[in-house]
């Protein structure tokens, strides 16, 4: 949480807050997230696979009603700190928000922007290059491994 | 640009493109950004301390019309990339779009998320805690040390 307090942000206007769900809450959490819409035979984690804890990110009406940058600035280094500690995470964006709301009484001045989810990870995450066929897809095999095809740096680079 | 490439991304889809603006073409990007806006008293960084290098952070409007997250995500991984090769950098979003497609010659399928700013830090960038007045704005001293007020960890977690 800590390196998230340190993050460049726009203006330095700081519009976003954080509330932290830790594992004896964690079920309160999980019923209003969408997981991974590419795996269409998966339902999300089973019990017992499910992320420990959650950071939701939440951005404060009264600093800022139009954060453009700094929530994707926050998740990133949220992640990334989390696995320097060997942890593992997921940013959310597909959530239900109404109901988060409503279930954890957060006050109506915060809007709920991200959903990080942290654990130990259960999979072990594999990134390929993009098939000739442009799939952008992931998918995994049956031994636990997940696959994230990622564009080749010459794909993404476009100075002429 | 590496570490760029390997971001999370929403669905995955990879909407984004750079375009790296070396040492010789640096002055063409330059005149159309807009610099520390509380510093009201300074016109920007003057010649021989202005960026080494800028990377555009493009979104490819043929993946995707609107990007929420990755622009961030991206721009805070590139940067901390930077930091840990000893240069230094600012994510700039005050930028004359039009102007810099033009100079650029930018194809129509970019849209200009945000420019990244690159080069090796003269000024000592000190993080400080926010005042009681609550004032977020960056100041200078005449030593060459340039305070940026961050809230403290108390007043940006809000889970009850």
């Amino acid at each position: 949480m800590d390196n998230a307090r340190l993050i460049p942000s726009a203006q330095n206007l700081q519009p976003l807050k954080y509330y932290i769900v830790d594992y004896d809450k964690r079920e309160s959490v999980f019923p209003y997230l969408k997981w991974a819409g590419y795996l269409t035979d998966w339902n999300g984690p089973v019990e017992g696979e499910r992320p420990a804890a959650y950071i939701i990110i939440l951005s404060d009406t009264e600093i800022s009603k139009n954060v453009k940058y700094d929530h994707g600035i926050a998740a990133q280094t949220i992640l990334l700190g989390a696995v320097s500690k060997e942890m593992g995470g997921c940013i959310i964006a597909t959530v239900n928000r109404d109901a988060l709301v409503q279930t954890l009484q957060i006050p109506s001045q915060y809007t709920i922007e991200l959903v990080i989810a942290l654990g130990h990870p259960k999979e072990n995450v594999i990134i390929k290059e993009i098939d000739k066929n442009g799939d952008i897809k992931y998918y995994r095999d049956n031994e636990g491994n997940h696959y994230v095809p990622k564009r080749k740096l010459d794909d993404i680079i476009i100075t002429r």
